[in-house]
């Protein structure tokens, strides 16, 4: 059985569990908590050296780490990766944009906010990370006032991978009532078939 | 004609700048000064409206961005990125890992040393980059010491994505006479038919 390894708590694990909701992959989900650092135990660094979750094992033992990746691997052969190679490269554009311009200033505020409860010695930490998000979502903002997906018509794992902490933002110092186009973004991508909510 | 907009100082664009070498890609290269702010004119934003280099424009005249992405478009149907759905998902999994547990560490580290002079108000910065600039080398040289390349027996672009950076990481203070299976790997890239050095 694939078996993942992963928080909810995690917008980068319930990107994976969205997908697979929407797909409808059967799958064991084991709870890793990251906040008890259950992610530097040598059984977990076994199926992960880098100690990052999500992680996935494959039916036949195979592993495959990294959320996106994950994302593009079970996408393939579906409506959610275009098959065309153009449009399939400007997918993945957004789930490197995701990870590099995104993810480090949103899901890091939103983790020094809400889950360390934002102490003081990380006050100036939670600040620098205010700006970067709010490019991030302006980038966002600016592609979603023309079109319905990041990719155009078509919802895809860009849209997945991207909603996972922009739904949340808030808990990170963002309010999305100053982005409208990714407010109706989100709730369009809350009204899919089979959508799941993050825990 | 293929246009990319780039700085071969910038790891990122060198990583695009290698492949189309080792591929034999015609293209023309225009140079942006990212530290001249040349990213942040009308023009280019009008390119990328995130600000980042480097940004290719196709024949004819569709944009794509992200140098990870720019990678896997023009390796697809090569033998630097897999057909196998798993292979080639383990591809990513190592441009995801480069751009997230890699470049901010290694490329900010280098940045800051080599480029600003290492200056009193960012010391604090570049030391707080070395950790995890050493974590994700370390990454690398227990799975160097079993293969040749990073994904196995085939020279892939995890390798050209990670060389990139790597092979200049000690300019941001990281010694790579310490991560002997790193150091042969760089070799064995650089031996390359078509091989091109960063500038």
């Amino acid at each position: 059985m694939l078996t993942i390894y992963g928080d909810l708590q995690s917008g980068n694990c319930y990107k994976v569990k969205l997908l697979f909701s929407l797909l409808g992959v059967e799958h064991d989900w084991r709870h890793i908590d990251v906040v008890k650092q259950e992610t530097k135990t040598a059984e977990f660094l076994a199926v992960n050296p880098n100690g990052q979750i999500p992680a996935a094992v494959l039916d036949d033992g195979r592993v495959l780490c990294e959320s996106n990746a994950i994302l593009g691997y079970f996408a393939e052969g579906t409506d959610f990766l275009p098959a065309d190679r153009y449009l399939k490269a400007k997918v993945y554009e957004w789930l490197f944009f995701e990870q590099y311009s995104h993810e480090p200033y949103i899901a890091v505020a939103r983790f020094i906010n809400k889950y360390l409860g934002l102490p003081d010695e990380r006050k100036a930490e939670y600040e620098s990370k205010q700006a970067g998000g709010h490019k991030a979502l302006s980038v966002m903002e600016q592609k979603l006032s023309g079109q319905p997906w990041l990719n155009g018509e078509q919802l895809t794992i860009a849209d997945i991978s991207l909603y996972a902490y922009t739904h949340v933002a808030h808990e990170g110092g963002f309010e999305l009532a100053d982005y409208p186009h990714i407010s109706d973004w989100c709730q369009r991508l809350a009204a899919q078939p089979n959508y799941v909510g993050m825990s």
